[in-house]
């Protein structure tokens, strides 16, 4: 069992915290906490081994925290999710190869796609695909359909798995870090389209994957974990295209394990993630 | 101020850790504490703001812990340390430069060598340095020498800073958990003499530096720290040797500071860092 | 169309050979060539634009090297493979997966299982898999059976997916540099069964994986490629499992990629690898 | 001997470069090629083995290469440098101790700071330091002492090892990369002052150094080499300058490794190096 507690820092947070939990019999399995000394804010994640009376803990930790406090007991992972995708396969297949031997953290519920040539691959692994084009319609009846499929799944979280629309603000809005895209380059650097062909065109000697929190502003969501691969001059633009997809692949099952393991706070369009 | 804690675990010690320190007034800057599950053994690392009467503090937490109990507590680092060297500079230089600079986090008393290359080096930045020839001696005289020189300076560590002589049982248990030594190889692999040559025969494609403690068994003491990079066919032996000596100096450095600033436990042939 | 040429080293080659393809009116794209100084060793991989007449221009090839020279015309990239399997669907999966996409660069053929447990999502990608167990059988009469079936698809390359059974050298030697093996540590430490266990026993601070070709000593056979990934006290041996599972899966198709490109030259129990 | 080509694009080259350097009996130790196929140029680095006739051999392939072609033929490396320093020791003593011990590749004949505090570091190593003070001068003032400084030493190459402050298009234009600068981030991304603390406020998990040629646009020249290692929420804006002052003084040495040794060209704003 997994608490997130998240509030204005001050002395003694963890000796009331860890006080309250001796006191409900519970053994601390793991214990990470964070002070942002800048912002004077204070975060924890405490792993316990008995199962307990929830509420209650919950209560008794408020009782000792600041009135700001942000406590979230949860359960054994067992997160829904619903994917977004275009066309390119690497990150939904590693996505569905782990949903399908349980290793994800999650369930996939269904996936959307703006292109159905991904239809195939989530027929086989029993996956319910939902194509719906972009084309023809204005943006906002777009969201709307898209917006309609999610809403019968009620997933705990949205994953874009190289879904290559930009979603206005009235949509990011209804799922407020919610949604998890995966951008493929070192950001901030190349932010949007094409960043494989800038790279290319400054002439980089490092491509790289960023996962991050979608929020109003293009590609400026906290960043939840990012990576980077040497590159060269031998490297034409689709060369980086090709490496790239490893490491997007990477990066994005690398922040959705931390995701769905209750690892990640956000604050201050920062994230704060115990490893 | 740094406190180390290390014992067996039990349900509540961090509370009663925090607790204590609480009582006594200190902010917790910073706290680490992790639980080797299968040795059932507790570590912890506190940060605190203010000075405080240290002997009273270790009793109050005395109180508290297991009857096995470590207790450290620190004052700001000051460590002092002798470096022995034999003829390669990369390493001995860059914890000079540190030192000069007041970056090391440790004061270099001296450097001993048991060639006389380095001592144009040390004497640059000041530093004494002492020629100790292992020629035409038996290994107990030469190590008696040594021993002797490092006596007068009672330093806190011993660095091995590319120190290509194999030190005997009897000097090793002199100064236990005290001697660092930084091996170029990814231990376990290539223990021993000329790992880059052994890199070179084996045609791998990784090369690597640890740095680690000192114990009778050759290259088997404690890992603080590892790092390898990629190499590839066109490398001779001489260039592993040449681009390997780039993450030795790296990986003894950060190893360097790790130690310098109470970040390291060991315990059972291994370390806990907590970075 | 790629031409790989290894020959004794001597002066002139490069000369000799870019003569040739010029006076075939064929335009070179890409040329890497490297000596083995120590070993007197020439090895070149050229890639040119123009279909050609391939055994013509082996033999003007063959007429201005060394008599020693082994030279290889292959023409585009469409390999058969196989893959055996055991329990693990990590590789096992991703490899299917670019099959399906055609970015694998070589077809699989079909899968053999001593375990039945990955059969459902070869069916779902429409691979043939057949189950060859291993109990209650002589290792000569396990492999037989083994051999019968790669017998039937007549393979360029057997892909040791995650396959825990020690092959005989009998077995091996029937596919000599054909077999390709992902190890779960960075060779050549931790050599054989159990590698994390002894990574976590012995307190490293890296993991890493290796593929490389199967020769008859246990993981002794010539690198591919490996890599590394950084581990700390807080790894359980079974959490260096997990992750170590990302780069095995990353590390074996990098390994494919290569072989399948025919950039891959093996000689002196070693590689070159054109990247 | 060291021989670098750069020219337009065409069939035959490496075969007539080859022929010529075989028919004046030199034999060649090592050969790299590369051509951007969509700026349609070659690029070739020869490092051959005797001694001969420079101005022979430089005619030679001019006869056999487009009219474009800008041939370098230069004998083993004794580039003169001299390096533009601030405050931060960190760059500075790497290069000056390996100018010491001969390893640069280059001799650094002085180096300038517009701040005093290295000069003593200098001393300790004999190398002579200039105090030129931007202060209560018009930045035409201060440069014009710079370059009357630099003038006295003819050097071949001017490091940027930290100096802080952004020189004109007019000194600039003097130096067409000849200028060598190291930024504290992975460019593209913090262009500009104070990189840490963007990268900081931005929440990103990596931190970079990039070592690139100096243009009129800041931070937008060719690139040489860059790096980056993983950050996470628990660095300060301070501790992400500690760890930062490695990668720096690592990715400038490697930098200058590679253009000491000529394995680097520039066109278009970008770098061919072959490693």
């Amino acid at each position: 069992m997994v608490i997130l507690i998240q509030c204005k820092d001050s002395i003694g947070l963890v000796a009331a915290i860890a006080q309250v939990i001796s006191e409900s019999n519970s053994n601390i399995i793991a214990m990470r906490e964070h002070v942002d000394m800048a912002a004077s804010r204070f975060f924890a994640r405490i792993e316990i081994q008995e199962a307990t009376d929830t509420e209650a803990l919950k209560n008794k930790l408020k009782n000792v925290l600041p009135s700001d406090a942000e406590i979230n007991i949860n359960p054994l992972p067992d997160k829904k999710v619903v994917v977004f995708v275009t066309k390119e396969y690497h990150c939904l297949s590693d996505i569905l190869v782990r949903n399908y031997f349980k290793t994800l953290g999650a369930s996939v519920e269904c996936v959307v796609g703006n292109h159905a040539v991904l239809e195939d691959i989530c027929k086989r692994f029993d996956v319910p695909f939902h194509f719906v084009s972009h084309e023809g319609k204005t943006k906002a009846d777009f969201e709307n359909e898209l917006h309609e499929i999610v809403n019968r799944y009620q997933p705990d979280y949205l994953v874009l798995a190289k879904f290559m629309r930009i979603l206005s603000a009235d949509f990011v809005e209804k799922y407020p870090f919610k949604i998890i895209n995966i951008h493929h380059s070192f950001l901030p650097a190349f932010i949007g389209a094409n960043p494989y062909k800038k790279a290319f065109d400054r002439g980089v000697k490092l491509i790289g994957a960023t996962a991050h929190f979608v929020t109003n502003d293009l590609d400026e969501g906290p960043i939840i974990t990012q990576q980077t691969i040497p590159v060269d001059h031998s490297f034409t633009a689709s060369d980086m295209v090709r490496s790239g997809k490893e490491i997007e692949k990477a990066v994005l099952a690398k922040a959705l394990q931390y995701v769905f393991e209750d690892r990640v706070f956000t604050y201050e369009n920062k994230t704060v993630v115990f490893e």
